[in-house]
């Protein structure tokens, strides 16, 4: 009990921090999660020392980072999805492939044997879905082409990520590569995305057409939520991100009668819950590790060449969207977020990582991460080509205008 | 990151178990919670063991707990309270008293020296408010005097426990009774409730007024929230528990314009959350240690005399509301729920239980969280004092009425 109560003051200031942040960045016509992001930088070990990522805080992170992929998957049809599919591959594929030669050589031109080279490229090639995911659902433009290849790309983008790590984590060893098992595992993971994602919705609509949901004992709410629990667990199991399972699951909601009053009802979880990924994403920051020159210098470096190579992937693969589109797509790809974190804290156990390249990779993640939204902001909002775009802040919840059953391709969202 | 996946798991089994356990009770004419509480007994590790409760969980389940309590006070008012000031008051005072006279003569009497007696005495003496509190809300009938009464009544015996609690400790090591600063820490708490539901809800009335919220960034929501985890965490730091600041918190926010529509953002949060308080409570009693004739025997007593306790003093404070109001309130006071098992961790931990009186005093807290609920419904549907009761589950969230200025007295309430 007392540890919990411990654990209520950082919920506490977490939670405030957030709004905080959220509210600062605004002010200086920033995307909220960047303010929020850098709320956790200063509330974190590294500053304040007010907030100690624990266990406990980061569940509270997962099932907000969920519940946000969940919510985007609600906005987002299969259908729509698949309409973008030739894109959304090039880019996943390219988004890998250029940032890992390109991380690999500039790696091993700073020290590292090739192996561990290839570990720290890794961590180059990881996007984070959740932090454009936000920018984009804010903006309310999760229904333009950019957005669906972006998401589709995520979903490739993971499964190639996945297949990187196992590849470069039996290279440290010395360890023989087993291409058969990991054909086994590529064959999973798509498995199960394809066999959830287009199975999962096809079901669904045949079933939302004839089932009325016992309404009034167990709520929509719960099962869809049920659901994404669900399936954000049983992705793990396939070796992909928790977010998958969830986007997959929002998805297959989307495909219900009832997924307009479902948004609605996300939205208050998403005000409570979403905060602690962000700021906990902040936390992680180690400053003390980058206050040197030579870190400094390798942290930009790293950073420009994140950026770079991800644009580049990115752009090339969406060039089918003409050239504005595929930057927003390349810009999209880039903010590495706590995926980056979660490879850097794998390469430090495994002792493959040097606390200084720890902290540079740890550091460059989070400024991807803080760059890339006020970027992707700022085009989306000069592209004109959507209208009733928004300059919301990313936590209004005061829209509970009754659901429609109307799907309406493009209307603002009010924040989440 | 694993680790969190493992977790990930445990939380999707609580979320089903809490609705299959809820659907369940429903069937057989339960209130939703006492399914919640048996699932969770099933599914922890007395019989399945799929759930072993933990940090993470623990702060699922607080943060789950403090959100209901803030759901209740959102629907109580401070003048409600206080026109049935002098009933929450006896009720509270009697309701601590009774069950610890009878608790101490009792433990003495299978064996423990007078030291131990007493503190085993102190786990007859908690009340629940989470348990009742979702009964009182599921079927309506917040706005009744009774359910004031039992509100206002936890709040007096969560500050005399806390105070027996504090005596009790200092008396196990023969240590002496500092009654000065006991009084400091009495005074303490009762300033902190007054301070806060007094004045909170004064200045929030009259800032309500003329205070519009910054309605398109800054939520309504998002601000009563850090209210709540605030005032929560400030309540553990008075000796106090963390659902009695989220109760406070409730009650100023249901000052304010937005109350209503505060009211239907909170009930997803409640659909997410609560599971994991009530299936954390069952998942804490230990079977095997009651798997003997003589715990049984133990258990069966103490349960009994936890009940007529309660159930007296609460029925001797609140005869003002006459025979019928006053068995309510008795009725109402008798869940233990975790505020029992929390008291027995501590008198495990601190020597004094031994592991057989543990087990029986966490199962005699669990029991009387069972048994109470459905004797409270039945009690308060047949008393036919309120209209629009439903025979509802305790979890429906369809309903989105756009939320209306006026505050009925009675409105049927649809579950959370």
């Amino acid at each position: 009990m007392d540890h919990t109560t411990a654990i209520l003051l950082e919920v506490f200031i977490i939670f405030v921090a957030a709004q905080v942040g959220g509210q600062v960045a605004r002010l200086v016509r920033l995307p909220n999660v960047v303010g929020e992001i850098v709320a956790g930088c200063m509330v974190g070990p590294s500053v304040l020392g007010w907030v100690t990522p624990s266990e406990p805080l980061e569940v509270l992170s997962e099932i907000g980072v969920v519940l946000l992929l969940f919510s985007v998957g609600l906005e987002t049809r299969v259908e729509d999805l698949k309409r973008v599919g030739g894109s959304a591959f090039a880019v996943g594929v390219l988004g890998v492939l250029i940032p890992f030669v390109c991380g690999t050589l500039w790696a091993h031109s700073i020290g590292p044997d090739w192996p561990r080279s290839l570990f720290i490229a890794a961590a180059f090639v990881a996007t984070s879905a959740g932090i454009t995911a936000r920018v984009l659902k804010q903006l309310g433009v999760l229904q333009r082409a950019e957005s669906r290849v972006i998401l589709g790309a995520a979903v490739i983008d993971d499964i190639l990520a996945m297949l990187l790590l196992g590849v470069v984590t039996a290279l440290q060893a010395g360890g023989q590569l087993r291409v058969g098992s990991l054909l086994i595992v590529l064959a999973e993971a798509i498995g199960f995305v394809l066999v959830i994602g287009w199975l999962g919705t096809r079901v669904m609509r045949r079933v939302a057409a004839w089932l009325d949901w016992p309404s009034d004992s167990l709520s929509p709410l719960a099962l869809v939520l049920a659901m994404c629990l669900g399936l954000a667990w049983l992705a793990t199991n396939f070796g992909l991100a928790a977010i998958i399972g969830a986007f997959l699951a929002g998805m297959i909601a989307s495909e219900t009668r009832q997924h307009a009053q479902l948004e609605v009802q996300t939205r208050p979880l998403l005000v409570l819950l979403t905060p602690f990924f962000f700021v906990l994403t902040g936390a992680k920051v180690e400053l003390r590790e980058l206050a040197s020159g030579e870190s400094l210098w390798l942290l930009s470096v790293a950073t420009v060449l994140a950026l770079l190579t991800k644009l580049a992937g990115g752009w090339l693969g969406a060039l089918k969207l003409g050239a504005r589109g595929a930057l927003n797509v390349g810009v999209g790809m880039m903010p590495r977020g706590e995926v980056g974190v979660v490879i850097a804290a794998l390469g430090l156990s495994a002792g493959v990582f040097s606390n200084q390249i720890y902290a540079v990779i740890v550091a460059m993640s989070l400024l991807t991460s803080i760059v890339a939204p006020p970027i992707l902001a700022g085009l989306l909002k000069s592209g004109g080509e959507t209208e009733h775009l928004r300059d919301d802040g990313g936590i209004a919840c005061e829209d509970e205008r009754p659901a429609t059953e109307s799907r309406p391709g493009k209307r603002p969202r009010h924040g989440f």
